[in-house]
C-alpha cells in the first residue's frame, strides 16, 4: 500500500503555474497535474510518447488536441491517447486539474 | 480520441448507490467510480484481482484496506493497489467519487 497524500507529498513544479505529483506500480503510472497559470491563449506544443494514455477532467475545463481533432473537456470527462498520437492540451479556465494514467511507466516523471 | 463526457455516457448500476464509466485503451482502463449509499457502517468484503491498481481520490473521503493496512484517504490523494493484494472500501461520507486505473484491462467491465 503506498499512498500519495494531497497534504503531505510536494508537487514537481515543471513551469510556473504547472505542477505534477506522480505515484505507480509496476507498469501503471498516475499523474495529478495541476495547471494555474491558464487561460491560456494557445495550446501547449504538441508531444508525443508511446505509452498509453488515459486523462480524467478533476476540475476546470481544458481543450485537448490528439492530431487533427479537438474537443473541450470539463469535470468527469475522460480522453484516451493510443501510443504515439501526436497530442497536446490548452487550459481553458484559471484552475486546471487533470489525472492521467500510463502503461507502462513515463520513467521520465520518475 | 475516444471521450467519454460525464454529461453524455451512462454509468452502469452495479449496486443501489454505486456507478461506474470506463474508458480504456488496449491495456490501460480508466473507471469513474460513484458512489452514493455511503458513509457506510462496515467495509465492503475484500477482493483481489490480477490487475495493478492505481486510485485517486475525485470527492470525499474512504477508508481503504489492502491486506492488514488501512488508511483514511480524501481528496487529491492516491493509493496503489500491486496485483493479486486483497483490498476493499469503506465509505465514509454521503458521496464519494474514485478515479481506478487499471493494467491490464478488467475485461469484466467491458
Amino acid at each position: 500500500m503506498k499512498i500519495s497524500r494531497s497534504s503531505e507529498d510536494r508537487p514537481v513544479q515543471t513551469a510556473p503555474g504547472r505542477e505534477r505529483r506522480v505515484t505507480n506500480t509496476d507498469n501503471l503510472m498516475m499523474v495529478i497535474w495541476d495547471f494555474t497559470d491558464g487561460p491560456a491563449q494557445e495550446p501547449d506544443p504538441y508531444h508525443s510518447h508511446p505509452h498509453e494514455q488515459v486523462t480524467y477532467v478533476a476540475e476546470g475545463e481544458v481543450q485537448f488536441f490528439i492530431g487533427e481533432e479537438s474537443s473541450r473537456l470539463g469535470p468527469g470527462d475522460m480522453v484516451t491517447v493510443a501510443p504515439d498520437q501526436p497530442h497536446t492540451v490548452q487550459p481553458m479556465t484559471p484552475r486546471l486539474r487533470l489525472i492521467d494514467s500510463f502503461t507502462p511507466l513515463r520513467e521520465e516523471f520518475l
